[in-house]
């Protein structure tokens, strides 16, 4: 289970508007850099939230990997969007990859401001129950 | 989509084997327990792994919810779980049932060890792109 978790939140996003509210156009995207990125997709689920009186409605989509998972959320009337990239390091270390395809996703959006975090998960550091 | 991401790693995990086996039992309970901290699902996907010669495979659960997702992950031969609940406040401020389902999925892997993360996302802090 141990492994590197990356969040990063990309604020006035630049990309075409598309990209955030078209969770099937997003998925299909998604599934080809995580390809190229050489992890494994095992799963998939994407939700389209309907439109508010302050804009179009986001998208969630799950992508679960052998390596563990991706979620991105938008939210188009911000030009906003996070993303989850998790990686365990069962068969393998995947840092790299994890961090190559977090960089492919912010290429993609185009965000102006990001926010980066890595957490390293899976260390027996934590307290007693 | 500013809010909360809580992260958990459960270690040594005390729970019946099949809370790590099982997904479609996992997802069920999941689902109640998202309910009763007033979470609303609007989606979900779960996949199991293949026994390897290390020990049986493990599952993971993706959950997405109308405030964000909740993500699981189970390694039975370690008796390990990560878990993920990451809720924006879009309409209002949903960090106590985040925590609460945080705490109800804790109690119920029964891990004798935690080790826990918190991350508020979402603020513009970040670097220029």
């Amino acid at each position: 289970m141990q492994g590197l978790h990356l969040t990063a939140d990309l604020h006035d996003c630049q990309c075409a508007d598309f990209w955030l509210t078209e969770g099937t156009i997003l998925l299909e995207c998604l599934t080809r850099v995580v390809a190229v990125a050489k992890l494994n997709v095992v799963g998939q689920v994407a939700h389209h939230f309907p439109a508010t009186p302050i804009g179009r409605g986001g998208v969630t989509v799950a992508l679960l990997l052998a390596e563990s998972h991706v979620c991105i959320h938008t939210w188009p009337e911000q030009g906003s969007v996070t993303l989850d990239i998790y990686v365990c390091n069962f068969g393998g270390d995947h840092s790299d990859a994890a961090k190559a395809l977090q960089e492919a996703l912010i290429a993609l959006f185009a965000p102006r401001h990001v926010e980066r975090n890595i957490l390293h998960r899976g260390s027996i550091t934590g307290h007693l129950v």
